[in-house]
């Protein structure tokens, strides 16, 4: 039994890429999570889409970027294809139709600066039973300005191929959003869980570094209506599609956050 | 003066590239052809578009491809990222804000079979003053079976830009379509010149190898209201602006043939 009509698998760089060195991947990480959405796609085909965090190829790209130079972002769209293509190759290891889509290429800057996808070309791969494998990129708004569209805010572009029906796995290097020692089950976008907006403007939980961005990113995203779970990617077992499945048919002992504005997508465990 | 609203300029591989090589490129020749690229965009920011040839990246990948394998074609996306990569960092080092673009993820395959340009993500970048790099690509069909789009045939969809109003240089390593030791001042495609289908069918001109190809792409463009020249690259001197200009006001020794319907974008000199 399937939750939403379109998964998107976001892959955080932290879980195959060490930032600290220039351009590295770790190849049995790559394999590790090429296998885990090869066997998501097998379950759900035309179904699942990859995105890829930036990991040492994004970071390196936009480490550092001068912001009166209007496209010095343009270094992201390069690595990222390198990114891509080693994500697409490890894919096909993995036995799956799997083939890499330049988000640049097939979306477009809002006039809020918010990134949406323009034309067909995601939605024909995905209609044709392939897996689309994407990442963050940088894209022009009306000056030429290149603008970086975070791996993190990809995932709510896609969103729109099933809109209201879109679950977003955010794979990551912790359990999720942290109060304290403790998971924060379900956060929802409209600050009517109790107390939400204290705790993020005095956040008790980490939200430094990636979190911050994934959760805002997150929040961002459920607003459009999409379901979104960040968990750890060491959690996942040998069998990855319970991640297709409503969270009362998780196995036990995978905690997780969810976003997600009332009502979810699914029902959920929360 | 400028002839088209939209001047696409194809760059053969043979130019730049020994396909006999693994990946080769000539950096002389594609600074060369980079500078030339930079000066048009220069002249008509926004209205020029640069699309590769394959040269040794793409003809290595789709060299033996095995048609029993649906999937075969990915290596030409693989492999053509990394070309145009090699001409934005060109294009960059020559002082245009150039940007490399997936022709895979921002077109789809019409119903024919022949691809057409989806989503805004082209138009944006000339509206903004950018100069987009393609090149050929493999898109998917309804199946999933990937279809080579060679770089002859992207200038054809790239016209949807400016119907009625585009030029499409092919730059290649013979003067034109040649009829024995002449050049071919024009060819229409309505098939109305004295001669041509008889040529077509029997041909005394050269269309081996490379330039069949270009002749039947350029017939098709024109067919759908772009003004085709094929040319040889080495005939632009220092100053190639006059590629936009109206035939007539081309410098003399400048061989070409024009591929084009009646009436033409401009007054040609054909």
């Amino acid at each position: 039994m399937h939750t939403a009509d379109l998964l998107v698998v976001k892959i955080g760089g932290s879980l195959f890429s060490d930032k600290r060195l220039d351009r590295h991947l770790d190849p049995a990480a790559v394999r590790r999570y090429a296998r885990i959405a090869a066997a998501l796609h097998r379950a759900a085909p035309g179904r699942v889409v990859l995105v890829s965090g930036g990991g040492a190829y994004g970071h390196g790209a936009v480490r550092g970027l001068d912001p009166s130079e209007p496209f010095a972002a343009l270094a992201l769209t390069g690595a990222n294809a390198e990114l891509r293509w080693a994500w697409t190759v490890a894919l096909r290891e993995a036995g799956v139709a799997a083939f890499p889509v330049q988000f640049a290429a097939a979306a477009v800057l809002g006039p809020e600066g918010d990134a949406r996808l323009s034309g067909e070309a995601v939605a024909r791969l995905l209609a044709a039973g392939v897996l689309p494998v994407l990442s963050g990129d940088c894209l022009p708004d009306r000056s030429g300005r290149l603008h970086v569209v975070g791996s993190d805010l990809v995932p709510g572009a896609l969103a729109a191929l099933a809109p209201g029906a879109t679950r977003i796995v955010m794979l990551t290097d912790v359990d999720g959003v942290m109060d304290g020692e403790t998971v924060i089950p379900r956060l929802t976008p409209d600050g009517a869980d109790a107390g939400l907006r204290a705790l993020w403007e005095a956040p008790r939980w980490d939200t430094t570094g990636g979190m911050a961005g994934k959760l805002t990113a997150a929040l961002e995203h459920s607003r459009k209506g999409a379901e979104c779970v960040i968990l750890h990617g060491a959690r996942i077992g040998a069998d990855p599609t319970f991640l297709l499945a409503p969270f009362e048919e998780w196995p036990r002992g995978v905690p997780r956050t969810v976003v997600a504005a009332q009502p979810p997508v699914s029902k959920t465990a929360g």
